[in-house]
């Protein structure tokens, strides 16, 4: 082993810079050589590829995005494409690759590893934390962090308005984010697609708020409701409720970025030089997990399958704390 | 003068609790009782009145909202509801009040007054920074750096992602929110009702956009440009350059809510003393504004006028930036 | 049980409100009365008691400190105090108390339940983390991110100028926010009781940035360090390296407040209600954990004795990323 | 004129990088190259110098510190030391420099030109704010609502407490920043060097937080108050209150740095712009300033007057809302 890559992939995640830092110092220090590569496994195909050295990975630490920049590539779900990614490594003498990113990109990475027997170490780098067999993922702290934040914001409309707002996060189908923001800024009502009955709170709710004019009210929403989206509830709403104020929020794009938390600076830290460590210990195909804070190995094969399981203890307290 | 009233009208804005802090303390620092008076002129009309002391004041300088609520009121558009609002007022031995709000705010408060001549004294509240007589409105420096620090977030993943990004703020008649947060965050196009020939800037642009892959982009509009909404810009700028990979990201509620910047507390505190020095003064229906940093007195005629001017320096610097 | 109390007790810690709204809410949604002990045993001791009904803690989740005060307490430790702490409890017709604090709280709770027979239950509040028997408490999380955030400003100057910063963090006993903040900040060097060699590590770093006049540098000390603290290793280095800008900053009280992050609501939320499940179970004189993200109930007897472990691979991963 | 030059000097202040920003791509804009000259006044003696392509400045905005790095110069004080920066800016074809910084820097500049008949632009860069003839400097709105967070905090343990904390701020010779901020956390005190009096106010409130146990206070205080730092006089109070908790908190640093605050950026832009217009209009020593939000000529011979008036308005009204 003298040479690595490192890559991230997917939607970016704040911490990813972290991961990226962390690899390329943990690699130079074992006299290793690093090259970044852009764009993906897109810019793998390319050979968009660009050496790093420690002081080009110094002050990302605290950015947000990824300073490998991201992409999608349909080209590399074709055998053909593989086969330009897998050339342009052999010709850059890159040896092994460390790549960051969620399920889609691990599968990628299976694929390619099965079809040319070249190393792949994984670290999951996603917003969404619903990669099977970790804890956690990096980015998820800062975005749950950065709704939490939007919400008390738009808290301080709803008590001054006595407007009941319907908020709506990310997580297509994943309840996670909006069941902690919820419980993390108290709202009266969470909607996930994990949750049987929240519909009946919600109207539960409704009818007290119904009554009282200073009642307001924030209802979290994982966009993958399966009653539909934040727009589509507060439109059913409304017609059953003509006399509530009724707003609707939805977070978006600004849940993904920003300076990560310590969290998950320190996470990323710890799973790049786990990346590493993995790859100098001849392992290949293994996600980088943290089960109870301590590093474990994940095989690919059981990372690409999403964990859909939920807390639903922290389901009940919601509904406890709001009766 | 023995006895004053307080409220918030209108739209909530950060740095409303820190005038109503200031107009209480101020008052009783000059022996006057003060009555606080929740729920805007609704709340007049039913006589929602609670005492302010010193201490109920305590702890809100900071907080985004506004303690004394506010809202809507078609009762108060009819003579029946200010006759109503004036009983309530009068029996309450209420002999002046303070109206933090809009426009709209003070136009109820010009009626009344003439009406029953009864004193009001006007502050600025407002996001939209829009009140003819005064070069600054409280929580509009809060609301600037809420969507630059959003927009900032966006930024990461446009640079990541190579993306397009058209951010919507508001700003229904005017643009001054995003044009100054366009030049806060280096936005490649800035989009508002005020400006000729920003949409020609925009195909410019795209056009040069469209050449290359890594090229991210971020669009301000405000929510009032004649093109419509950043949803339709969006979509049309999709079916011209099926190419680009365009995000759309609405702000919305977040833009209002939040802690106050240092600004608009130390500005909502010193015109909430201007407030009570003008009652002082035997002043009525006049709003305290702000002049090069200096309190003016402006006629409700006067205010009630929205003012759409913009610095166009500024769109020609945004311009000149991005050539 | 019929009714409970709940107080916080030594430092404040963001997250002790929405601990207090938990125990609140969940022991009324379970038909029990809940009365507030302001300022820690010392309130106890004087009876300085507030009923607290759900309306009284809504709109402190988010708020950092405590709303129902902290203080220390010198008579309570003698057995004079405890009596008439016991007494004010009997006469309030007080069944059982929340404690929500550190260890020397939870020594006080162990102390009088032992003398009185007294049911009292801990949550552990405190930003120092080093409570036997729990991964979390509540607090830490917060001052880890608002030191964070504090090192990424002084970054931005010591790389403007080519400085070196040494920045004391809390952390008597214990360097286990100075390691997870010096992480999460790429800190060249890391200063902390736990560890041996640490100065030789800044030895080396001096010398490596005594030669090149553009390394700047951010070396984090905890306030415990057997050097002493930031100001008097600072001294020596300048006596040592008169060419180097060395420069000094205390954190201090500010990694104490400020509002919690989305962490230390969920679990101070989870801790609150599974305190008042323990009262309801016939629990005494436990404190709650969380073991692996799941509540456990730890014995006073244990949770006293502080905790001092630390991730020693951390500190590896430090000197690695370093090196 | 055909290449100009841009450095930053003296104290780093966010905001300047936005600065740097504009001044490149706004000489680029017209025809014009440009060298960013690093570490000040040294740099240029040394001829550290960078070509700066619009690139090179893509992505700093919204970044504190400055990428030019800065520095003091003790060598430019001396007319060997000038010489030689001038042959250096002569070798490398500079034909005029915009310098960023604050008063000291003027001086060298105005120096140097009068000895070399050498154009010099000045854009005020520090965030004391005390520069004559302009209302603005960049980094003062940043410093300001860094200080406002920071007190926020210190306010939650305050008041958790019922403690008294001193909390000093930066200011010289200047109470601009203390006195602003002081209003804006509601501080109970505010110890300026302008002010008279302060200290009877500051008895004052002792003797009245001493009688009741859960007053807390915030008492903010200018380095320069006449009557020493924080540490001195909180020493002197703790004598003469011993019952009093009495805590001081030095924010030092973590003032300087940080992301710029929307107005910072957008004033940084505007006077960036401004820079390069006057050197195109072949203007030389003088300082862009703003007045009443317009760009306004300073000669340098004018700027290098510190301004330290202060709104004496904002006293009496911190007095009036405590009393």
């Amino acid at each position: 082993l003298q040479k690595i890559g490192v890559f991230t992939s997917g939607g970016d995640a704040p911490g990813m810079n972290a991961a990226v830092r962390a690899v390329t110092r943990a690699a130079l220090a074992n006299k290793l050589k690093v090259v970044g590569i852009r764009r993906g496994y897109q810019g793998m195909i390319e050979g968009d590829f660009i050496p790093l050295k420690s002081n080009d990975v110094s002050g990302i630490l605290q950015l947000g995005g990824t300073m490998l920049k991201t992409a999608r590539s349909a080209e590399f779900r074709t055998p053909e494409g593989r086969e330009k990614a897998y050339k342009q490594l052999k010709k850059a003498e890159i040896d092994a690759v460390v790549v960051i990113g969620g399920d889609g990109s691990f599968t990628g990475a299976l694929v390619m590893s099965q079809e040319y027997d070249f190393p792949f170490i994984g670290i999951p780098g996603t917003i969404d934390n619903d990669i099977y067999g970790t804890d956690y993922t990096i980015g998820y702290d800062t975005a749950l962090n950065t709704v939490v934040q939007a919400v008390d914001k738009i808290k301080d409309t709803a008590r001054s308005h006595g407007r009941i707002f319907f908020v709506e996060v990310m997580g297509r189908e994943a309840g996670l984010l909006a069941l902690n923001s919820g419980i993390a800024c108290g709202a009266e009502v969470i909607l996930i697609p994990e949750a049987k009955g929240d519909h009946d709170q919600l109207n539960k709710f409704l009818e007290k708020g119904y009554k009282s004019k200073e009642t307001s009210g924030i209802i979290m929403v994982a966009e993958g409701d399966e009653a539909g989206g934040a727009i589509q509830i507060a439109e059913r709403v409304r017609k059953e409720h003509p006399d509530l104020d009724v707003r609707v929020s939805i977070l978006g794009h600004i849940q993904r970025g920003g300076s990560p938390t310590a969290k998950d600076r320190v996470n990323a830290t710890k799973m790049g030089v786990a990346a590493v460590d993995a790859l100098l210990d001849d392992q290949k195909s293994i996600m980088i997990g943290l089960d109870n804070e301590k590093i474990v190995h994940v095989p690919f094969n059981k990372a690409v399958k999403l964990n859909h399981s939920i807390d639903t203890n922290l389901m009940d307290i919601q509904k406890l704390l709001n009766t």
